[in-house]
C-alpha cells in the first residue's frame, strides 16, 4: 500500500512536503552495480529476464532517496512483436534490420496482445511492485508513436528524419495506418502495465520535437490523443514527455497527459504559461549539467525549482535521460538535497 | 550598384513588394551543376579556389529567381588559421584531428588576420560581387562562437555536446578565453568580408540551441554580443541564426543581429512575440518539407507567410540548410511562386 507518496500527490496536482524527484534512465550505466550485470548480459536479455530487470529497476532506489521507480525496459521492446527485427548494437544503439518503408510494410505490422507477448515485462512489474511494498510508486512506460515510427522507418537513430517525414508527406494513408497501429498497441501495452502494478505511465515521444507545430498537429496529435484518452478512461495517471518541444507544448497538452515532461531548453515558468497550470510539469535540468562540479549542479537545480515556483504539480527530473559518464556522487547529492527539511532546495 | 533590392529593404525593416527569399545552402549538392564540379574537387579545394567558389555561389542565382546570394564557404574554414587541423571526410562530415581539450590547447590557438589568411575568400567575395553587378545582394557569413567551439572541442559533430559543456562548466576561464578568441576572430573575419563586398553578414550559431537559456546567457551571450557590436559599429547589417532556439530567441536578440533566423520548430508569430517586431525575422520552412509533394510545400510555405503576417522585416528561408536529396523542381517552384504579382504567396 502506497502511503500517499509525494510523487503521486504531485501528479494529481496536490501539495507536497517537498518536490518529488526521479531521473529518467536512473537505472543505467552510470551505476557500477548496473555495469557489473551489464558485463555479463546482452541488453535484450536483461530486458526480458524479470529477475535481472527487477534487480536493475531497484538499484537506484537502494542507492538514493528517489520518489519513484521506473521499470527497466526500452521503448523499442514492443516493436519485436509487431514484426520488427531489433538489435542493440554495442556502441551504435538500436538497429532495425527490416525498416518500414512501404505501405505493404505497414500493412504487415501486427498489433500484439500484451499479455501474450510481453509477459516478461508484466512479470517484472509485478515483482518490482511487490518488492517496493508501497514505499515508492512504480512508473511504466512506452515510446510515443512518432518516436517509435521514426525508428521503424529510419532503421535506427536519425539526424534529420528525412525518411520518416517523407513517408508522412508522401503516403499519408500509410502514415496514418502506422500511427494508428502504434497507438492501439501503445494503449493496450501501457494499460497492461497499469494492471500489473505500474501506478503512473510515461509516454516518451522523445523525438517529436523535430516536427513543426503544424506537422505535429496534423500527423501526430490525433494518434497520441487516442492513447491518452484510453489511459484517462482507465483512470491511469500519465506523463507525456518529449525533447525540443518548446512550441509543441500546447499541442502535447491537448493530446493528453496529467503531467507534461519538458527538456532543459524551456524554462518551467514559460512552459507552464504555454500549457496552463491545470496540468503538472516534469523536468528539467540538462543531463550534461549533472556532470558539472556540484556547486553548478546545485545552482541550476535551484533555478529549476525557482522557475517552478513551488506550485503543486512539479516533478523534478532531468530534461532527458542520465548520461553514462555522470558522476554517481552528483546524482546522490541531488536526490538527497531536496529531501526532508535540511536544505534550501526544499519547498515544504 | 544595388537598386534597393527587397532583401536589403527587409533587413532594414522596410516594406517590400513581396517577401524576399533565399535558401541556406542554396549552393549545394541538390544542384546537378554543383555535383558535376564536386565530383572533380575536394571540398576544401573548392572553398579555397576563388574561381570555383564564385561559380558555385552563382549557380543557384542562375537557376532560380532568388533575392540574395551567399558566398560558398564553410563555417569551419577560419579554424585552420587558428591552428586546427580540419578535414572533410566523405560521408562523415568535418573531422578535427587536434581537438581542443585543455587550457593549454586554448592558449595555443591563434587569432588570424583575415587579410593575410583568408585572401581566397575575400577574392571570391569581390568576384561574386562584381559578377552580381548590383542585381542581388551578397551575404557573407561565419559560425557562431558556441557552434565553432563545439566542433573544436568535440572534434566533429556531436549529439549531446558533453565535452563542450564539461569544458564550459569545469574550466570557465579556458572556456571564456576560447569564446573570446573566437569572437575577436569572427568580428574581424566578418568585417573583412563586408569590406570585400558582402552586404549582409550572417552568424550561424547553429547548435547553440542545445543550451538551456541560463547557460546561453552566462556562457555565450556576452561573447556573441561583442561580434554584433563590432558589426553594428561598422554599419554592417547582420542576421543571427540558430536551430532549436525557441526559448533562446530573446537572448539571441539581446546578443545582436538586425534579423533573427528561426527554425521550423517555432511559428514566426510566436518568434516575433518573443523578440519584438523592431528586429527582422528569417525563416522558417522545415528543409524536409521542401522534399514533400509540391501542394504540401506550397501550403506550409503559405502558412509561414501567414504567420509572418506580411509585416516588414520578414526574409523567407528554410529553418536550416537545403538537404542534398531535395528536388530541384520544388526549390524552383518555391523561389518562383513568391516573385512578382502572379501568385497568392505575394504580399506586395
Amino acid at each position: 500500500m502506497v502511503n500517499d507518496p509525494r510523487f503521486l500527490r504531485a501528479v494529481h496536482l496536490e501539495k507536497t512536503d517537498c518536490t518529488p524527484v526521479w531521473f529518467m534512465r536512473q537505472a543505467g550505466r552510470y551505476l557500477e552495480e548496473y555495469r557489473r550485470i551489464r558485463e555479463r548480459h546482452g541488453l535484450l536479455e536483461m530486458f526480458k529476464n524479470p529477475e535481472i530487470a527487477a534487480e536493475v529497476t531497484l538499484q537506484p532506489l537502494k542507492a538514493f532517496p528517489l520518489d519513484a521507480a521506473i521499470i527497466f525496459a526500452d521503448i523499442l521492446l514492443p516493436l519485436e512483436a509487431m514484426g520488427i527485427e531489433l538489435e542493440f548494437v554495442e556502441g551504435e544503439g538500436p538497429v532495425i534490420h527490416n525498416p518500414v518503408r512501404t505501405g505493404g510494410d505497414v500493412d504487415a505490422l501486427r498489433v500484439p496482445d500484451p499479455e501474450e507477448h510481453f509477459g516478461f515485462l508484466l512479470t517484472s512489474i509485478r515483482w518490482v511492485r511487490a518488492e517496493l511494498d508501497g514505499k515508492v510508486p512504480l512508473i511504466g512506460f512506452g515510446g510515443g508513436p512518432f518516436t517509435l515510427g521514426s525508428y521503424m522507418i529510419e532503421g535506427g537513430a536519425s539526424r534529420n528524419y528525412v525518411l520518416t517525414k517523407r513517408l508522412m508527406y508522401e503516403q499519408p494513408a500509410s502514415w496514418n495506418l502506422l500511427m494508428d497501429k502504434l497507438a492501439v498497441m501503445l494503449a493496450s501495452y501501457l494499460l497492461a502495465q497499469a494492471r500489473s502494478g505500474a501506478e503512473v505511465l510515461q509516454l516518451f515521444d522523445s523525438w517529436a520535437g523535430c516536427l513543426s507545430p503544424a506537422d505535429y498537429r496534423e500527423y501526430v496529435l490525433p494518434h497520441t490523443r487516442k492513447i491518452f484518452d484510453a489511459l484517462r478512461q482507465a483512470g491511469a495517471p500519465s506523463i507525456h514527455f518529449g525533447t525540443g518541444t518548446a512550441d509543441l507544448l500546447p499541442w502535447m497538452r491537448e493530446a493528453g497527459g496529467d503531467v507534461i515532461g519538458v527538456d532543459w531548453r524551456t524554462n518551467l515558468d514559460d512552459a507552464w504559461n504555454r500549457i496552463g497550470t491545470d496540468v503538472g510539469i516534469q523536468g528539467n535540468l540538462d543531463p550534461v549539467t549533472l556532470m558539472a562540479p556540484w556547486p553548478i549542479v546545485r545552482q541550476r537545480a535551484r533555478e529549476v525549482l525557482d522557475r517552478a515556483g513551488g506550485q503543486p504539480g512539479h516533478v523534478f527530473n532531468l530534461g532527458h535521460g542520465i548520461l553514462p559518464a555522470t558522476p554517481v556522487d552528483n546524482v546522490r547529492a541531488l536526490a538527497e538535497s531536496r529531501i526532508g527539511n535540511l536544505t534550501s532546495m526544499n519547498h515544504g
